[in-house]
């Protein structure tokens, strides 16, 4: 099901700007046991993002009940919502009084194999690389052409993820999970200040582990300092955690910390 | 009037992928007098964009009939044809056989000033620059973010263009134009291939000079040497040329390159 500023319908003007320039944002919500999961943390994020772009978000209650108008029909399954800055005059120059455009999309969620979770998946190196754009980084807006390209290099499904390096060489990110290397006794997550997309699970994920004392990283990780880590493991909000067992040749037997991570969210509740 | 697959309609599936992730490409065409200026070279650009990024572009007599059905009703207009990668499953891998979506949008010529051709433009210097990204660069796809950002730096309707620099301090182009500078006895156009579009008009721009004998040249051009260039015109194919006569302080007389540019492009026909 899919409503529109609150209309069941499926479709938008064809002069809203998220088409025309992909000025908008989005995220994408597990629903589980009709509980939009983390729901709070997704609104804040949404509304981080929307006022980075200088878009007003809609209000929290309302986004609420229309994701769960949505969902209802569904039972367990993934809701995307999309704010775009709506229609306006022609030409890039935003409108002064934006009438921003709600979309709400609920869908089956994807059937992984259970697999992906407990052994670990292979990850394929992308050759598409992530411009460096500061002003945009961490947002996760609707311009996501590098991800579409990168995405599209490899066709083995049994392969669900590939990694993402800057124009640099430094790992970023999957092409839609954020990343954590295990390594000199710590955990680390690339830093995101010139691109890629701050998503909710890392940002989790950091969260718990200082609750817990235990130091997580933000820097730089060059690919060859990927390629030696320990353990290297994927996140989102859909997915929550996937150890990697294989990425450029290099190959890593389960460890602890993908399954004590995933403790941990667990713990952490909504 | 807008066609959708060649039907009559105003709104796209909130599914397609040209909403999503700006998994698309456009053009912005003239028509004057029933006809479509530089039909042949704008599709020429469309299908190579299409090609760029995997998209299978629509066949030309099509889109030629939906454009012509479009303009109709407005006489002389703006066209603007976007191509999408259409609906298709969740996520960011591109369905093997996509299902394109055209949209065709006829609207009202922009009622610039005169004077801005006669007379030249002011020009705001963005503090938005461009991110480097050469898989990207030149398209004319549908991630226009940073342009959106952009183009919201300033509010003066007098000034109707801004400068974009790249992450190095070079001159690019215009929020929606292309850059030309005059100085050392001929032309320049700077170098596209890390970010910015290769708009049809300097292409024609450059197709002239080389007719004529006239050298131009394709380099990074730095901010220091446009603010100190003999001067400095943009073109596209909706505004044609404009001179500039004022950016970042520095101002500039009309000179003699803009009209014989436009001169040029006149005579060129479709």
């Amino acid at each position: 099901m899919i409503l529109i500023n609150g209309a069941a319908t499926d479709s938008v003007p064809a002069t809203d700007r998220g088409l025309a320039y992909g000025d908008g944002v989005f995220r994408t919500i597990l629903v589980q046991g009709a509980r939009a999961r983390r729901w709070r943390h997704h609104y804040r994020k949404l509304a981080s993002d929307c006022s980075a772009l200088a878009i007003p978000c809609p209000a929290e209650t309302l986004l609420a009940e229309e994701l769960a108008a949505t969902a209802r029909e569904h039972g367990d399954c993934v809701v995307k919502i999309i704010i775009t800055r709506g229609s306006g005059r022609r030409g890039y120059a935003p409108p002064h009084s934006p009438a921003v455009t709600r979309i709400v999309i609920a869908g089956p969620r994807p059937d992984y194999p259970r697999d992906f979770e407990d052994s670990g998946v292979k990850m394929h190196l992308c050759a598409t690389r992530l411009a460096s754009q500061p002003r945009l980084a961490g947002i996760k807006h609707l311009n996501r052409l590098e991800n579409v390209l990168a995405r599209s290099e490899w066709h083995d499904d049994s392969v669900p993820e590939g990694l993402m390096l800057d124009q640099d060489g430094n790992a970023v990110s999957g092409t839609m999970t954020n990343l954590f290397v295990v390594d000199r006794g710590g955990l680390t997550t690339p830093d995101l200040s010139r691109c890629g997309v701050a998503g909710l699970t890392r940002e989790r994920v950091m969260d718990a582990a200082t609750t817990r004392g235990v130091a997580c990283r933000v820097e730089r990780i060059p690919l060859a300092r990927l390629l030696e880590a320990d353990e290297v493991f994927l996140v989102n909000s859909v997915i929550g955690v996937w150890p990697v067992k294989e990425c450029f040749g290099r190959t890593w037997e389960p460890g602890p910390s993908a399954a004590r991570v995933r403790k941990w969210l667990d713990e952490a509740g909504d």
